[in-house]
């Protein structure tokens, strides 16, 4: 049963129909109702994710762009539409601003707005990061899997190193990492720890030459060794300036997003991260505590992996038993 | 009453005493009381706390060290414990590397200790960022408060931007954001969501002249105006390599330990402090479930500030509350 809720809400069931139509208002509507936590609002949009669950698979590729303020993200993203438009593809980006509520912020929406004025097959929304500066909202997940089923492309772009890779990588079927020139430092980050989270690398700014080739060098010395037939990330050299490397790049996303499917891993990954997004959001609700109620994260994920159940649905029936746990009202009810 | 524990295990009140005679064992040990999740680690550890708590204030200063991969801000602890060294104080440094569990890391601590392999006057640990990549474990809190026992100055140092500046200033009396010269989308980025957050920027390389000139200026043409007798914000020009502004920057942060002293702010910030971290760790184990069934988290910082009760103590308090409002046996005993 679906919640009292304003008059002037839209279905959700036709909701879904026009996202899939590509209908920017109904794009943008699905958006905000994943942006709401009031229950009636997670009813319906519960509704909205099964409804596009239940759609044959499109083809499209959710991409991770990360990296470091500075390092040409947006002026990449900017490039890397230019080339799938031309290409025919239709292009969804969620950009993660680390906007304060004052300023506002959405400084890649706003260049690419500028550039693209009339262009109705590409969509960019940006996305506060909501106090978890840096990092990704919980909400980004279902954001994507929307976007997912009305563009070709769907592209998340974030601020920041470290956490943000990590983010991002448990929601995209392929992860970029954006490196700048001569931060010899950051290879140096880079080595330390999340090396084996991106897919593929990116040296920006190209132009500067010998400084590119050399920071790309070292991150091809970075780059773990992969046994045969496992995905070996890459270096790409590109200029968002120049457009050199840009399409090579297009093709390296298209190569991976292509191995994936091969393998039947598209889907697995898929899943998981659907999974990883259930535990994400209990945790945020309940701590640590709600999940060991629940038998421990590591249980939850592989009963999750089991089942084919929508996220949003799933994740409001795990939230009413551990409200049931505790004795809560609202965990009673059904 | 203690609970059972290795016999092995230190008095943690012995402990206090020791660490506040900068013994580097009892130091060491003292951190890894607070790594340790485990009860009966928790509750020797508050012990350890209220002892050191209740000793008489020391005039010790806790200073962030925050920014980007790449921007020098090891060179510059390196710097700064060398003028703080000159002046005859003693220096704890707590780093948080962004290290996989594989690789370990800890750059900054072996750097500082291939320069100074015989000064006992200077302590350095280095904290695995834990599944926080580029954010600050909840431990870092306490773990600071056991070097102020012991150090004049405590670092703490975390890779980062975005979360990792909110975080450290809610552990640090004095918050330093590091910037590179010629990073113009960094200072977009400071723009636009945390520039009131640090209470001092240095740009560093600064030996690179021009650039980093422009980037002092675009720096302090961003930070946002105060009214009279409210901490301003500056920008220092540092090059750890020349040495160059390193003293200034020392003074700079004596000037703002100063400013809180005079307006009584200190001991407010470090109780405010004590508060979000209690939050914090309640979150972290209940999620927001568990804070609205304590009536709120504003509610309860209230609650925490009108009050002297220390940290670890409370935390445990409010985290048996929480559990007796969920009819668990752990807490109902006391």
């Amino acid at each position: 049963m679906i919640p009292e809720a304003p008059a002037y809400w839209p279905d959700p069931a036709a909701l879904a129909d026009a996202v899939a139509l590509r209908d920017r208002g109904a794009i943008a509507a699905a958006l905000n109702l994943l942006d709401d936590r009031r229950q009636e609002a997670r009813v319906r949009a519960s509704v909205l994710m099964n409804r596009l669950a239940a759609r044959p698979s499109s083809g499209a590729h959710v991409i991770g762009i990360t990296g470091p303020p500075g390092s040409g993200k947006s002026s990449l993203s900017s490039a890397l539409i230019g080339v799938w438009r031309e290409a025919g593809r239709t292009v969804g980006v969620l950009a993660v601003d680390p906007s304060s509520p004052r300023t506002g912020g959405a400084l890649l929406g706003d260049r690419i707005r500028m550039l693209r004025p009339d262009d109705d097959a590409v969509f960019i929304r940006s996305l506060a990061s909501r106090g978890e500066l840096g990092g990704l909202s919980p909400e980004a997940g279902p954001m994507s899997l929307v976007m997912l089923a009305a563009f070709d492309v769907v592209v998340v772009e974030t601020v920041g190193i470290g956490q943000s890779e990590v983010d991002v990588a448990e929601l995209a079927d392929t992860t970029c990492c954006v490196v700048q020139p001569a931060s010899g430092d950051a290879v140096q980050f880079l080595k330390s720890g999340i090396m084996e989270v991106p897919d593929l690398f990116v040296v920006s700014k190209a132009d500067l030459g010998v400084l590119a080739e050399r920071t790309a060098r070292e991150l091809k010395g970075a780059i773990p060794r992969k046994p045969e037939g496992e995905w070996a990330a890459n270096v790409t050299l590109v200029s968002a300036t120049t457009g050199t490397g840009v399409a090579e790049l297009a093709r390296g996303f298209d190569a991976h997003r292509a191995w994936l499917d091969a393998g039947g891993q598209l889907g697995d990954r898929r899943r998981r991260h659907q999974a990883r997004w259930i535990l994400k959001r209990l945790r945020e609700e309940f701590g640590v505590h709600g999940i060991e109620r629940l038998g421990g994260g590591d249980g939850l994920i592989k009963e999750l992996l089991r089942e084919r159940v929508p996220p949003l649905t799933r994740h409001e029936e795990l939230r009413k038993r551990i409200l049931s746990l505790y004795g809560s009202p609202e965990g009673e009810r059904t």
